[in-house]
């Protein structure tokens, strides 16, 4: 069994992971740490896991938890990782951070963007970006992941394809992304109002949002060569999902069934990328609650343009699935562990 | 394993059971029908499913498909399961109904609410309603099991502690409920509009929902004696959840500790009702998802009255999870295998 | 014109009362008053108002508030009007109270529920509970007008014709109610959330809500005597609307159409109280954004029962609305001026 | 009085109209049809409107209503409208049609994309686009108005200042817009059963939708040259409402400062366009109910592209409340007339 401990367990994202963990087969839970809910038990403050999950919300004393555990994940806000990362590693533990912190292969994007000091740069050459699509091979041996963000899960995996192969001029891209409210977590704020989110649709952070560094370095990784994306995230009334709808001018013509053919190849043995058959176009909906990120793609020889979309859970691929999925990697387990049910519909 | 038909399997409750018996450790699922989409990939007609349910919809050949199961399950609407009951059972096999054809004790109650004569009569003394925490035993061995409505399943496990003792005065008893949408199925009416169901709740059958009847049955046995009840369904926002507000006369003093232990002792052992702590009352959302049934009880001494809150999910405690905890106890089975996941929140 | 001004303006029922004052051909806003948001133009606070409501949020100085006021309006917490409606009546001007410090005849009913002292209590006898369909010529002379509780109004008017008739046994009665999130006002809290509230339904405050002593007061009033109620307030998905399903048992057989005869007579003339003609059923979205009150009564034969279903917009009927209603009555006004508008749908 | 008469009086979008005329103080109804309620009152179909709109809907007499009108409103379904079309003009009466059919100055393209014959094609020259902020002149002195679709209208407002002066590129523009279920119409489909739709995004008609033509006329117009967009809608979980995120490449160097001067000069004067202030984004909810486009304009120095927000209530500036902007520009009366109030928030 692996021992796992969870720093921040009461957020959306953390609670999450510790549904994912209680019900995982290989999986111990070592530890839940809150800074809002210390001395609670767990159930209380998430009742949906009432007579499931018994420990009660500890203090964050991370050496303590860091030493009960094999596995350690992070889900604090950005800058709080860091701290954390050096104690675990230290004590030849691994850590997945859910967090922006240990994403990026340069500390000078990460703190122009996130506007924090990187006080753990020696540990940046060792974090993988942990999209087990792209880097598996890397996950399978690293101690520190850095778990990718919502929004860069959904459009770099409806991107990957296309910009492998150099079928995208690569400043053509604009990724529209709309989101559920639990992305912006159980924080308070008149953001996440019900009577201020329910019938209503924002933008918001337009031409700044920090996940645009983060899928730019992927992206260009993926493509060759440095490239910038229009990124506009939306508030949407929903709990849960990701719609990311890609917008890229074609190199050369492509055919519909071309471009069907180039992600259904590329994702081939994939178990959590789904590629639609031709005429189907995912919904958030079709996810929910699963790990699944399910993708199709159109293309408009009108406009000389393709338009790829792309659906993910947030809270699962886009948080805690992918953790866990990488989790699986690292521990040589079957990458679906836990990880294996369909989601809920309607 | 287990060979499970589903007879309807394209109708909410339907799906919901192609879900949990294609998850089932134990079942393989023997055949799919369904009249609107014969001919077509179940996943087609439910895309959570891509990648994990296989079959394409049969045409309703009743007995072949009874032929190549141990189990048939009817997801029809009321009327249709006795021819289904008849041929299940020359052949030998178990029939569990999700439909109200065989919830009943007494023919003429089952034709005087549902308007259709009962062709089937000589079935109805094997059949057995399928509450297992009230019923247990004799589904154990039952072959033909009537699948408790989504509202009496709210309504009887709020009320059997207080009725079973003799604590209410049997006809001072209401039950007001509250239901997500899918409880009324995925045919199309102007009721599901989502344009007039969103932002509205209203009252529907009032003095004459069909679940009336069934509730006092169960209600009738329980407290030895026949009684009657106010029942008020309302359709709500929301997908799923059913909460039951349920209202009664105290016949003597009874202390809100009392009260709890009452309902405690009742369900010591029970898998899937959670009676909750004190101070804390049921929602919805932290049993969506799941088989549970959460209760909530409050004594106002003031009124004289005890307040019951009972909440579950329709589609699963409230249809195609009981179903299955039905199955599990008819085979042998633990109670909660395929069943034993908490459910999502948020 | 009439110089009206707002305490407490920024809070949903506040802002309500600035869009409908705003729209009122016979008013000017002489103020508006904003603990949160001092200094800052409204519309920035609520943006629907851009181009329509230019003043800044002031501080809250009542005296100059009132000296520039011919009405004020409090929107405030409880507790806090009674200071304001000293310097109101002391001025000579009328003050109409959202909250609930002038709801009650009786200070100590007021103090044991509300947990404050009433500082005030001379005023009392000289506020009207401002009901218009109920009390409309005490409000026509009143200076100080208890605005009822949201709730309440929609019980009240609900239960009037058959209490006031002597139908009922007056402890018979249960009050189960539904209400939209804006009920619970704009401040943060875990329980407006978008993801705690949406996709559930809870109960709250049962046995024990606020609202109950003011429906009691009241009913009592109609009844001829004391009675007590079981009242159930529930948070449901919605923004706005309040559907309360109330239950009595008849003192004598009364059949459908004399109860629907009860109440078309009872609100004839009443421009705010629609009876929904028989067979029809009250629905929150048909009321959403109106004054009204929709009513629909079924008498339940088989129980000895009658259920009446009562349907408001809780920020109109039930706060702003109601309250712009008693300002006209207590002016001189048509009673529906400014509020001539059927809602929108959906 | 102008005598105004609906013909589809019970869709969404006629229901709408009905509203608004109903309490347009210079407007009389004059008749409404519907197909599917003929010789129902029209508050039976929409209770909203009890008390207040008397008429029952009639049958489809359209040489009688035109008789009787002085202007007629159709709201049906693309190629319904060329025959009211000729007999309202043979009567020397006006029309303004909701629907397609007198959009396009060219009639091949309308046939291209709606697959059906232009039948009325004399009269096109004699139709005039309704968009009063692009063409108020034309439409002063039109009999026949070819009412805007809605993403159209939420398009070309948010990109007219931007073309009109040469700042895109023409052939760099992407409209992704997220549209409320209203404008699906009150048809029974899956596509709009709250059980498909709600916790749920998704595109549709991707590279194919059919407003892409009429967004293509327009802007084409504006820019003085023929362009091709991209333009995808989404179906988001929410009543009334679109907002497009429209993003284009800059020619030239643009400042936010510039862009929001721009937009704010181009607008000027106009009763129903805001340009929301520097900082502050457009969202549904803040025009819902309205006939407002709230438009907001950023700047994206580091992609060379600049992004556009547009808001709007896709029933009222989207639909019924621009039609009676046109009616009114048409009668000379001050264009608000019918249409001035704020909206409903939250």
């Amino acid at each position: 069994m692996i021992k796992a401990g969870v720093i921040g367990a009461t957020g959306y994202a953390g609670a999450e992971l510790v549904r994912l963990l209680s019900g995982h087969p290989e999986v111990e839970l070592s530890g839940l740490t809150s800074r809002n809910y210390a001395g609670r038990p767990f159930w209380e403050v998430y009742p949906h896991l009432y007579k499931y999950v018994d420990p009660v919300c500890a203090e964050q004393d991370v050496p303590a938890l860091v030493a009960q555990s094999d596995v350690v994940f992070t889900a604090l806000p950005h800058g709080h990782a860091m701290a954390v990362a050096k104690e675990t590693l230290a004590q030849g533990k691994a850590l997945i951070d859910l967090g922006a912190d240990f994403r990026f292969r340069d500390a000078a994007t990460y703190e122009s963007w996130y506007k924090v000091e990187h006080t753990a740069r020696e540990l940046i050459a060792r974090a993988v970006y942990g999209l087990p699509e792209i880097h598996r091979e890397e996950i399978k041996v690293a101690r520190l992941v850095g778990n990718p963000g919502c929004y860069p899960t959904s459009a770099i995996l409806g991107l990957a394809p296309l910009l492998k192969e150099g079928w995208l001029e690569p400043d053509s891209i604009i990724i529209d992304s709309k989101s559920g409210v639990s992305g912006a977590g159980r924080g308070l704020s008149l953001n996440t109002h019900y009577c201020e989110v329910n019938e209503s649709i924002k933008a918001y952070g337009v031409a700044g949002h920090r996940h645009t560094p983060e899928i730019e370095q992927e992206l260009s990784a993926l493509a060759g060569r440095q490239l910038t994306v229009s990124f506009t995230p939306h508030l949407t009334p929903m709990l849960r999902g990701i719609l990311s709808t890609i917008y890229g001018r074609l190199t050369r013509p492509l055919s519909g069934g071309q471009a069907h053919a180039l992600y259904r190849d590329f994702y081939a043995g994939e178990r959590f990328v789904r590629v639609l058959p031709p005429g189907m176009l995912p919904a958030t909906k079709a996810v929910a609650g699963s790990n699944h990120c399910d993708l199709g793609v159109v293309v408009d020889g009108r406009t000389g343009r393709v338009v790829v979309v792309s659906a993910i859970d947030n809270l699962i691929k886009g948080a805690a699935g992918q953790a866990v999925q990488n989790m699986n990697i690292m521990s040589g387990l079957p990458e679906d562990t836990g990880l294996c049910g369909p989601g809920v519909y309607p």
